[in-house]
């Protein structure tokens, strides 16, 4: 699961100013694809100055950062296309909050994509998105995983319609593809509810506990995530932008339906975690006390068993007095002790059963 | 209970591209009713492209899809009545979020009708509904069942009103029809709510436990499918489209007043179970309790008297010593043993009794 | 205590249309009030056409309808004001949810009035109210029970300024004897409240549990009734109907308040009966502990006597060894094992005491 | 603590008319002060009507009557200025939801004041407040208690500004005395429930659960009293009144910041006594548990020990067969049998130790 | 922790007056630092009275004040700025509630800063600032502490942009420097909260539920001190005054993200202490429940054992009837009577472990 990090620049720096937490350290993979209706082309920059100098202006140029190891090419990317320092800053703050910054020639969005690293483990990856009139800049802080290959084969393959359309549209595929990856995620943790639901009411154990408490951690984090990114997409399906257009809007409209979609989602999950936790005391107390009840029903019919045992134990001195335990010298003394101890027993048994507790 | 599907379309998919997932292939059995107030006529459609090609341009003229394995009759009637790819896409999806979408020349809304399936469970259709001018297309995603007989029957025998009345009438009738089958449902849910009430309060058992969790789960699902639902019937009758007349509209704000109706008595619902939930672990920790005094008692009462008949049983030798257990060699050491103990249990019920254990 | 009804009509019913629920068949009392400053007259109708045929057209004529069983009446009544069909199917549609809906000539309410039918039964009653320029019709599903008495004494001894008002301020004023209906109910549950408190504290059983839990729906109920009332009063303060006065509107403004405190009070004792739940489980599980916790330390202190009871009623034979249990043969042994029985259950106690166990 | 009281007028009662509720009969006082920037007077007002006759025009009169018993005086009051009769029920309602209603010539406004009656007391007292143009009038429901001693004060000694401003200061001066009245009550209930905390964490009692339970109830009643002043403030802040001043207005924002610091305050404890009830339940059955496994643990040695003795109680003929107990006449039977004891309660000891389990 | 302190002036004070709670007096340290793009000067005040009149008319003048103790400078400060005495009279009550008060000629903000005392204290001090055309005056309740030396080292060393702003940029970067100092208080607490999870899985004690129950309640004391803080950055952010730039808005933006993202790991933090606490009183039910059971079971296996064991020891006097105990004498009897009781411990055993009880 996910820790909450440090976010906050070292003490004494000034807003605005590029640092780059040694955590975040590690190799840098950058890519540049450009289209355009008609063509296309795909490459990985390895000079960024020279390729600056040389990008095309018409078309959609897209470059990707897998990797946030490279400040420089960060500040470069910046410089030329004038971005305010405070959002650079925020490409290397991880985690962000989700949110959209609209400046005038450019809008600036950060964001999540899940997925699942192990079996078990729900991972996020953050996502600095600049979306400019005929550029999309991509930040991701994680070098290995990559959610956007979807987007890039719509483009190599001009599946869809997105080499007809503008940057707009590219920002809102790349936004799309990071809340459609939260899907598969929650049908995960769906599963392992149901699964924890299974075992809560057939054989809870200490560890259905705990993964019952994981999980509703990892949905208190989740939510924690998701319900800004819903403000997020809000704020971009209805941005003033002459950039954008009435169709991508549209598709917006959609995209903000699936974030709604992940909310209801993870609010009835969260619902269903409460209850299951309940469910799980009752269910548990349930089976403890099944235990204690046979337990004590057996030690209670011996007890009194037991005490007759004792009492024809004593030593009382019979030759000193008729009075003295004189069953010990009956004929039928042993069999009647033991026929009275049945019978106690029977009746215990009898009482216990007519009152319902076993 | 329904459980929550796939949604996604595979990964790479082009947004508005559609993809029939492969758990709602089967039949499907399209249906077409075509009134006015003075004439109507109703049939199976076999050839689609036949039908639409000759389809009469006057009246109401409303197509039924039972099932939705057939995508290239869902791409005739998208092309046929120039439908975004965007909604074609959502008729496929399932289940959908309850939403409504306007377009320039139609409405799309998307929604559930609700079923008891076997007498313990609550099932749900997804419904797609297309107004235009003229027209409604309905999509269900199950072929067996059919939420709109009912206002089959009302355009077959002329009874009300809709024979007078536009497409927008037909459109609210059946979204009418579907928020209607929300209250059987929620009855049979109410009297289980009743019929665990009783439980809970008489005999609770592990079964009642299980129940009452089940049926606080299916309240969550239920209330995550209605509570959108309240939004889209809220924009529907607030819809600025010319197609909407006035008179629907005051029947809009009808069916606007029956989802609220709903979502109170799902909300009350919800509260009673939790409510019902705490009073059935209050109820069996109360019984159990019970169960446990009663037990204590007797072995606490027969311990005493074991320690007296121990006591007796020793082997001090009494030839030794006149202090030796002196008891043991009187005329009355027995009877006064016996009633020693006598005496001492007698003690121990009074003092429970007194302090009103029992 | 109320339980939700069907409200939905028989499958197939087109809205608008008037059908009876069987469950509110049952004989029908209709009568009239006329009243204008000056003169004022009441009858009960036989014949309703006759009635409404020589209805004068000047002051406030109000109609009230004892009892949903006269279909026919319900239909000449909305005939001759020219009521909207689907006001009326919610007449007969019991229980509704409190509401107001403005038309053209007249404004439709409908809300509950509530009472105690037996000591621990409340019960709510759904009024229909219609109110015109010069005339209020109002409907009461239940035949025996009538809150409106206190408003014809007004208008019978010419009590207050209702004689000098419209029909607006007669509608106001049914409307707040109905909302004033709640609270003497409101003060019963908080008597019944306060009862359960000192139950919970001093004695609690398996009733209060009960009653705690049977209160705490009741308050959910009334809370479902309300919260919608508080709607429909704001937006009747607010009705732009120029058939409402200023001085009429102050007068609503507190009804309205009257509303808010009835939901103030419900609010506070649904928080107290959720508390009083916990406190009663607590109160319950400190008992019972006290209980286990004295008869635990008895059988605790006699289990290690009865071990040395039983160490003395061994049979070693001492003419063997001398190491074989001499105590037995000692002349001090019976009371040096006595003492030392006494001493260990001193300790027991001692060290019991200390701990603050008892 | 404060009980939720009658506040409904006797059945029948027309809105407007005055009827003082029997509990509220008592003795009556009535103070004026009148005061401008160069003068000031006070006086008790024996004679109303002729008090009345004299009063001068310029100037801020302020008219307060402690007690509700004189009903006749209010109605007077009511004549002179030409209150609403609607108003002046309201302060004969005790208790009133906070509230203000603005009137053409006037405003009125309802609210409380707190104090501590016992130690443990929380008591509160309805004020109502006309404010006029030059005059303001304050009723209080308790005789013995006022609130206001502090605003008279400074207008006496000419303390602040408050003989500057007009009769708008002196209602913000009268109001902002009152809500500051709370600040000592939460003062205290603060140090309750630091009291409770250290109780519940070192020794609860049940009368720790006792008072945690009423502070409980004491702060819901507090938040039913204090939300609707918040709105009050609010309104009174935002009067549109001319009769408020731009300065004053500064002061309500002032005095709405310390409604709004109340609320947070309440929230904030009302989260407490929750958490304090969950943390007593979890102390009481740590402390519960510990006794309880410390007695199970002692009960558990000696059962295996007193079965070793009852071996050897057993009473086997020795003389029929060798292998009848020959341990009986072992030379070192018995000192054996005691080891044997000593060294299986050792092991018992030794294997719960490692369990951890004491 | 923190805890509430008494804010109310003295009983009778008015509103506006300056008056110093005797827990705040103690040294007070004036600094001012004076700077423009080109000059920067920082001084200790000593004399107030001259450096106020010798002060510079140009460029931003930050006044900062740590402790509260000296109400004449706070005075002179207010008469030399013309500061409106609630301001500065809030400047003294301590502690406010966050929020920002526009005046015409300057706008006053209280907000508060965070920091670790101890290892486990969270602290907070008050700020007040004052934000005028050139100049900002804050005012901070500890002397001890400070949170704007790295502001101020961005002004001596020329860091960042804040030499080329205003007052307006100043005011932001110390209210942004105030909300940073809770993310290094939020990743302690998340640390603790790790820890405790830990500790609540492996091995809860007592002090683990004391621990929970203390980082709740800083929880909840952070909650309300950040809710307020978030209005009054958006309020500051939103100001309509002219002295706030379009640049330092942009900034605010930023500031008014961290608030939220705060408050968001705050409302984490919470739902996870709750979920904590279920967990650890689940987890030390299921520790306690297994001592027990393992416990039971010995004792359970134990008591037949002696039962029978008892029986053997019973006197009946095989002399006088064959049937009187005859295993006693028999060849094989004692081991027959170890048999019988090894079988039936073995039968218990093998019972309880096909139920699963060990």
């Amino acid at each position: 699961m996910m820790v909450w990090q440090k976010r906050y620049s070292p003490p004494g720096a000034s807003p605005g100013t590029l640092h780059l937490p040694s955590a975040l350290r590690g190799d840098v993979r950058i890519t540049a694809i450009h289209y355009s209706p008609g063509a296309y082309s795909e490459e990985e920059i390895i000079d960024l100055d020279d390729f600056l100098r040389t990008a095309p202006g018409d078309g959609v140029l897209w470059i990707n950062m897998d990797g946030l190891g490279d400040v420089s090419a960060l500040e470069k990317l910046g410089q030329h296309w004038n971005l305010h320092p405070l959002s650079l800053e925020d490409v290397l703050n991880v985690p962000q909050r989700s949110k959209m910054e609209d400046y005038e020639h450019y809008a600036f969005l950060t964001f999540r994509t899940a997925f699942m690293e192990a079996p078990q483990h729900v991972c996020m990856e953050q996502v600095s998105l600049f979306w400019g009139t005929s550029y999309v800049l991509t930040f991701q802080d994680e070098a290995e995983h990559d959610a956007f290959e979807p987007v890039r084969n719509r483009i190599r393959h001009r599946r869809g319609h997105i080499r007809q359309h503008g940057a707009d549209y590219l920002a809102y595929a790349l936004l799309d593809a990071a809340i459609d990856s939260f899907f598969p995620v929650l049908e995960t943790l769906g599963e392992e509810l149901e699964a924890l639901e299974e075992a809560v009411l057939k054989a809870p154990t200490r560890e259905t506990m705990e993964a019952i408490h994981a999980i509703r951690r990892t949905l208190t984090h989740l939510r924690r995530v998701i319900w800004p990114t819903r403000e997020m997409v809000h704020a971009f399906a209805h941005s003033e932008s002459e950039r954008m257009t009435g169709s991508t809007r549209v598709f917006l409209r959609d995209c903000y339906d699936h974030v709604l979609q992940v909310l209801d989602v993870l609010e009835s999950y969260r619902d269903l975690g409460g209850s299951l936790m309940e469910t799980y005391l009752s269910a548990q107390s349930y089976r403890m006390n099944e235990v204690m009840k046979v337990l004590t029903i057996i030690a209670t019919i011996f007890i009194p068993l037991t005490f007759i045992a004792g009492i024809y134990g004593m030593n009382f001195d019979g030759a000193k007095s008729p009075l003295n335990m004189p069953e010990l010298q009956w004929y039928w003394g042993y069999p009647f002790s033991l026929a009275l101890m049945a019978g106690l027993a029977l009746c215990l048994v009898v009482f216990f059963r007519r009152k319902g507790w076993f």
